[in-house]
């Protein structure tokens, strides 16, 4: 069957029966969620193990579960390797792992899936991971990719279900209560595994700097959590950023930044009360530079930045000209420390962000937002996982949350990555539907979606160099020799899922190329 | 039938099937909690209207449903009888109202009970309310009272379904994040709602304070809400204290606050990491402060103490007396200051304060806790609902969780109220069991529970005045005359539930007095 983009997805995709995506807003989940377990827990118990495998022991872990992690030390993470070389060791086979990321540190997952201890992922896949399943095809079930607010609304629909939640905690009390703000390897909130924690049948918090009750602030409550256990080693903070942070040098992304900031000034949107979501690319933290100053230039506060948090938004807060941070994770260590001191650098669960079965997200007050894209489409569809060669490399992050969210969605993208277009016909892997973004801003020229004549507008009368997107893609295409294209079989090894639990497309297995 | 406490409860309550009492800690609540109800709710939504008359339309509130209300303005509460008032110009009947505690200045709810508005009542009744149920029996089903860990536990469970919970917010924002401890009246944290919030079929936040995107901390968040609504005035903070709020000039009472001090002293409890809940009573008040003292003598620094805050207890912390308030409510506004300025005085909600049915409660990390009562008895039960004249005029408070919790719980008394013996054979009604109760400490002298030698040797070798309570019974008897006792019919009025949901006792019909 095809979706409501075009894209040709399958009744069942292994053992599910496809939902297929109907459009960003067409969709209400009625009824209820999913039941949580009642917990019990006497005044003497004592929840600290001396060990992950007394915390695999009592927890019950055994072949065919699911656990859970997330993905807040990104590739500095310890626990995900340390958890799964434990259930290696005992001979658990055919796992569901459903962390929030998985990354190059990660790399010997494949060797767990390869020797059947995990036959299953949800999760995004950064890197080597999604290179393997790719052209694997070695897993029992296609992987499923979700949003942060996807998958939050899925374990709260009871869409995956799971057994064991452990969770990196870089301060813990030994009752549970735990954070990523504090500690002696702090990596800033670890709200995403608030959801977890509360719907696992067992959760088990993990940390190398276990103190004091009562721990504070709670991300993860005691009344959650049913073993605590102390480990040497859980994350290298120094990590989290992942090579990520830097402002960018490139003149061309400069280019971009200037005009995207440009194309934000003269939105309508740029007056006091002004909200925007940046990002952890170079674009995006020279945006948030950029608009900083401009604000600061008008006299503009603004009333909420979203982050991950960067050093770059703490600087907005702390010059006055945001009132507000609204932080679901860290993407430096300013930002931790931000969030430690400032009052007003809120820490929010995906959640609250981005939850589509709730009755509203952070992300729907926004009034812009820049995020990134490897391909983008004639359509306006975006593709943030696969790269042109028909890769799995990247996850949804907050792209799909934030993109349908924000009043002007903004892609900022450069035309060409190596001699590879970055504008195409039609995107690889749909991740956002080109009915949620509004404005595409390159070296080039911008090109605004036809449904926001009032955008191109505004530009224009502001003289910035609006264009069409097809002409643009035209003058790109004329530079380069056309790239050689993945061959791709019939099996899928991936379903997208649009945040409504709905699939907006599948990845299918890379055979080869042109 | 009899309850492990040898009370005599029937086999239904109203619509109810009765569970007895059977001991503390003697349920495990397995399976699964009550499902929370799906949400939805698109960009350019707008929650705000105009009116409680138009939020109820919005609502669907209708005959036989269920309200809900927190109690944190106290006394000065204007929430509930606004939207009685608005429910019976509507004409709806037969509601269940279900506020964490009404005060006198509900009184009104009488009249809606004697014209159909208001049919059954879940919570506490304090003064007027009380009195009124029990003489008249007017409900069509008895009154449900549960201690705060209770009342949370019962929403989990699905013992109660919320259609609309009303959620008075003393600052705002159009979106439905709500906090108690910022804007124009500030009443402290508005967390006891946070359940109903997520439970209900319908949420409505009530503000007199109505502020920009985003308002934090966010004790009720935005995701929960569904209308949100402006009123002139939903509740007066300088009624927070309701008068409880001063420090005893009486002589008994300031023996009965250092008696219990010398107690702690030598409890073997006192030292680095201690813990203790406080209240808002004179003698805990004083008991709070002498402590405080005592502490900085012996250098000793608390792990934590536990609210409702008061300046008393905040006043330890700005000394260093304790690491951390763990707070729930407010009982003043310096309390409510504190909250905001200082980073270790930490909100935390009734489910983590005390839900039974979770991984653990805050009160089970209590070395101690000195609470009041109505009636004590030769078995060590404590009532704090009734009068010895039959009446039901007080709530549970977070007595049962307390006293359940807490390493040693004292209860500390005068002998007499007035003429009237506080020590008694057997209590009007048994709030919290004499197996979760350690100590009583009266004026007269101290008792200890029989099964706590260790506490009665310690206190003696400090040359402590330890009595058997019976001794201290026979005492007071002797110095006044019997007291009318109330003529109790078979009707039951109220149940009172222990706090994992079984029946401890239940409250009869007062029909006159001896």
């Amino acid at each position: 069957m095809k979706n409501a983009l075009g894209r040709e997805i399958p009744e069942r995709i292994g053992s599910r029966v496809v939902e297929p995506y109907k459009g960003a807003f067409a969709v209400r989940n009625e009824g209820r969620k999913a039941a949580r377990y009642q917990k019990s827990s006497w005044p003497a118990d004592d929840k600290v193990l001396p060990s992950l495998d007394a915390a695999i022991d009592a927890t019950g872990l055994s072949d065919g579960m699911t656990i859970s992690f997330h993905h807040t030390f990104r590739d500095g993470d310890r626990v995900v390797n340390q958890v799964l070389a434990a259930c290696a060791k005992r001979g658990i086979k055919k796992l569901r792992l459903f962390s929030t990321a998985l990354f190059p540190t990660h790399a010997e997952v494949i060797d767990h899936i390869k020797s059947g201890v995990v036959s299953r992922i949800e999760g995004s896949m950064n890197g080597p991971i999604g290179h393997f399943v790719s052209q694997g095809g070695k897993l029992s079930e296609p992987a499923v990719l979700r949003s942060h607010g996807g998958r939050w609304r899925a374990i709260e629909a009871g869409d995956v279900e799971i057994d064991v939640a452990f969770i990196a905690a870089p301060y813990a009390d030994p009752y549970g209560n735990a954070t990523g703000i504090r500690g002696a390897t702090p990596c800033g909130p670890i709200s995403y595994s608030a959801v977890d924690a509360q719907y696992a049948r067992k959760t088990v918090v993990v940390t190398n700097d276990l103190a004091p009750f009562p721990v504070y602030p709670m991300e993860i409550q005691q009344g959650w959590v049913d073993v605590v256990v102390e480990v040497d080693e859980i994350g290298d903070p120094e990590n989290i950023a992942s090579g990520t942070l830097r402002l960018t040098k490139s003149p061309t992304r400069l280019l971009i930044a200037q005009l995207t900031t440009d194309a934000v000034v003269h939105s309508g949107y740029f007056k006091d009360e002004f909200s925007f979501q940046g990002g952890a690319g170079g674009i995006s933290l020279a945006v948030t530079k950029l608009l900083g100053d401009e604000m600061e230039k008008a006299g503009i506060v603004g009333s909420f930045g979203m982050g991950g948090g960067t050093r770059m938004l703490v600087d907005l807060l702390h010059r006055g000209l945001v009132r507000t941070i609204l932080d679901g994770q860290a993407f430096d260590l300013d930002a931790i420390r931000s969030i430690r001191e400032d009052d007003a650098h809120v820490m929010i669960d995906p959640g609250m962000y981005a939850n589509f079965d709730s009755a509203g997200c952070s992300t729907y007050k926004l009034d812009t937002a820049f995020l990134g894209a490897t391909e983008v489409d004639l359509d306006f569809n975006v593709n943030v996982n696969t790269h042109s060669d028909g890769l799995l490399l990247h996850g949804i992050g907050g792209h799909q949350d934030v993109a349908s969210g924000a009043s002007m969605t903004m892609i900022t993208i450069p035309t060409l990555r190596g001699r590879i277009p970055v504008i195409v016909d039609s995107v690889t892997t749909v991740t956002s539907p080109g009915e949620v973004i509004d404005v595409i801003v390159t070296e080039r020229g911008i090109a605004v979606n036809p449904k926001r004549e009032d955008l191109s507008e505004r530009f224009r009368s502001a003289g910035l160099p609006v264009r069409e997107l097809a002409d643009i893609k035209a003058e790109v295409d004329r530079l380069v020799q056309p790239v050689a294209k993945p061959i791709v079989g019939d099996e899928i090894i991936a379903a997208i899922e649009w945040r409504d639990g709905t699939i907006i497309d599948v990845v299918r297995k890379v055979e080869g190329f042109e």
